[in-house]
């Protein structure tokens, strides 16, 4: 089996977009693309059949903080890996649990050894370090697994944001090399990517960058952004860090965004997104659609009997109503969280193939143009 | 558009089991048939989707009570009956909500006129007569619907089950006169079955047969059974209301139950069942398979990668594992109500479709002497 490869195939002559397609062991991903959150290896109230059939999902995301704690690696590396546990057999990327470590779990405290916490599940005491985090990817066996860093809160002090960063970069040579000691254990191939921090201070982005670059890994994420910081400074890091990171691998920014935080970073260079927004606003009635934002729980929608989005290649966004989904969510029925989630989903997969699609099609700034004002209004 | 026709295709000669056809309006049921709840147009957990190509469901029950309170009858002709409003096109069959306004409305209070009562939601008050429940039943338009009955508890003194008997009778007559004065609002015909009580006296239910079978319904059902009396005494009463009432016409018996309840009832001649069992014990963790009862929750799933049931037809019960949906469970992911909920009610619909062709074949008694056992073993 195969490092991951990286094809570009176009390029917008107006913007650094591009579209391309990423070869996994797994099979291929076509970018840009967004990746469903699947915390404990489970898309929350979605079903694999509709990831794979509605939604159109072609890779997944799960937290290592979260399948650590459950249902752990024992029962992963008995289950053969994240992909015959869950049933997912097309590529799935696992986060490496800094992020989790300092918004989630209790009592943390950071060395430069690794970060001591306490389970936000029954307080129990664990100890992440670089190589124990990449021993527990390879147990969980995704096929792209991230490097362990730390994510510094906005705003942060420029000594704390630089400290954070060199001790992130010596993180990351741990990882690399506790990797390079241990095998892939399901036969198919492992791609470590690392993560670019700084904060909200161009010098330390420029230097995180060029120390990432440097590994020649088989891609590079962007991390410690849209954390609270000003909307423009998130597109302003992003640019930077995109000018500053191999052009010839994906670019992943991690955890954006809204439907337009996703195309304008489209534009800026970025190729993969996850983003727990759509399932997490869908299951609070928060419906992206492609002619605005909608809150299906008002009353106004009680009685307007078209279907959810009838421009959706979705068999739930095209088959339930409005009307229907509202009074499920007054009702509290669990299937209103189902549709809400799969509509969601399928929505943002449709937005980075309809973008995909204009950048080869070379109307990609135009399209966007257009398109953001019509995603942002609130029906 | 026509009424309700019911075909008897076999009899089983050492029992009084039957296999029949229903033709309603919106398409055939193959009967011994099991219905799905779904209490305000939604089977909990469940979409339509999946409950036409994974549980093969052939009609779904819903709540008068729970659809008039929400999302109300003005809504419900709005879209154009239950049909239109959650998408299932298949056969529906409403309970009246007698049962409903006893069990979970506040403040009841029973009259000659019909049932006083406050909302369990909101604390408004309603008033169901024999009248307005056929009122709101022509609303949401199922193809079955049911009469307005007062459902005694078990035990009740043989004084208060025979004025509730009398009761439900003189309620029957408003029901069909009702129905009578009003037109099918939708198009197609709607069914009035009539309802059977009397509670725990011989006497009182045949006489209640005989009331019912003089309406010369399309189809009659069984009440007030499965509330709290030994089995063996539901047992009793079941066959004799099925030996009291038409033979050529469906019976259903309401609200039962376990799957070897069904099995014995089928044996007694009932024809139809519905039972929240599946879905919410399903909710529970406690599954329903071909080779015995599982909670899902025990320690002992946590490595059993084996399918959840290899012997369905249905792709959730065999493409998830016992330790992923253990683990879902464990970690109260909403992906494991759909699956426990979808596998629940496939086994459901695959045992009464397995009755039906061992009925056709003329083994039933033998294949459900075997089948009991092994369906109430505890795995």
């Amino acid at each position: 089996m195969a490092f991951l490869q990286f094809q570009l195939e176009a390029t917008d002559a107006f913007s650094k977009a591009r579209a391309g397609t990423i070869t996994t062991d797994h099979g291929v991903i076509q970018t840009p693309i967004f990746m469903p959150v699947g915390t404990v290896g489970s898309v929350k109230a979605v079903t694999q059949q509709q990831l794979k059939n509605e939604v159109k999902a072609q890779i997944i995301l799960g937290n290592t903080y979260h399948l650590y704690l459950r249902p752990g690696t024992e029962i992963l590396e008995a289950a053969g890996g994240i992909h015959q546990f869950n049933g997912w057999d097309k590529p799935v990327l696992t986060d490496s649990g800094g992020y989790q470590v300092f918004s989630l779990a209790a009592n943390r405290k950071l060395t430069e050894e690794g970060a001591l916490f306490q389970s936000h599940i029954d307080g129990s005491r664990h100890l992440f370090t670089p190589e124990k985090v990449m021993d527990i990817q390879r147990s969980i066996g995704a096929d792209i697994i991230m490097a362990f860093d730390e994510c510094p809160p906005y705003p942060s002090e420029y000594s704390y944001a630089k400290k954070s960063m060199e001790l992130t970069h010596r993180w990351l040579d741990r990882c690399f090399a506790r990797l390079k000691e241990t095998p892939d254990l399901y036969g198919y191939t492992q791609n470590l990517f690392p993560i670019v921090q700084g904060g909200t201070y161009k010098d330390l982005r420029t230097v995180s960058c060029e120390y990432v670059a440097a590994k020649e890994a088989t891609g590079n994420a962007i991390g410690g952004l849209s954390v609270g910081e000003p909307e423009d400074m998130m597109y302003e890091f992003t640019a930077l860090c995109t000018e500053n990171l191999p052009y010839n691998k994906p670019r992943y920014l991690m955890g954006v965004g809204t439907p337009w935080n996703i195309l304008e970073c489209i534009s800026l260079g970025v190729d993969m997104f996850d983003c727990v927004m759509p399932t997490r606003n869908g299951r609070n009635g928060m419906l992206f659609t492609t002619n605005g934002v909608i809150n299906i729980t008002n009353k106004k929608w009680a009685t307007d009997f078209s279907c959810i989005d009838e421009n959706l290649p979705c068999e739930t966004s095209r088959f339930y109503s409005k009307a229907y989904l509202r009074h499920l969510f007054v009702a509290k029925e669990i299937l209103g969280l189902q549709i809400a989630s799969i509509h969601n989903l399928s929505f943002y997969l449709w937005l980075v193939g309809e973008a995909r699609h204009h950048i080869t099609a070379g109307d990609f700034m135009s399209w966007k143009k257009e398109m953001i004002p019509v995603l942002k209004q609130r029906l």
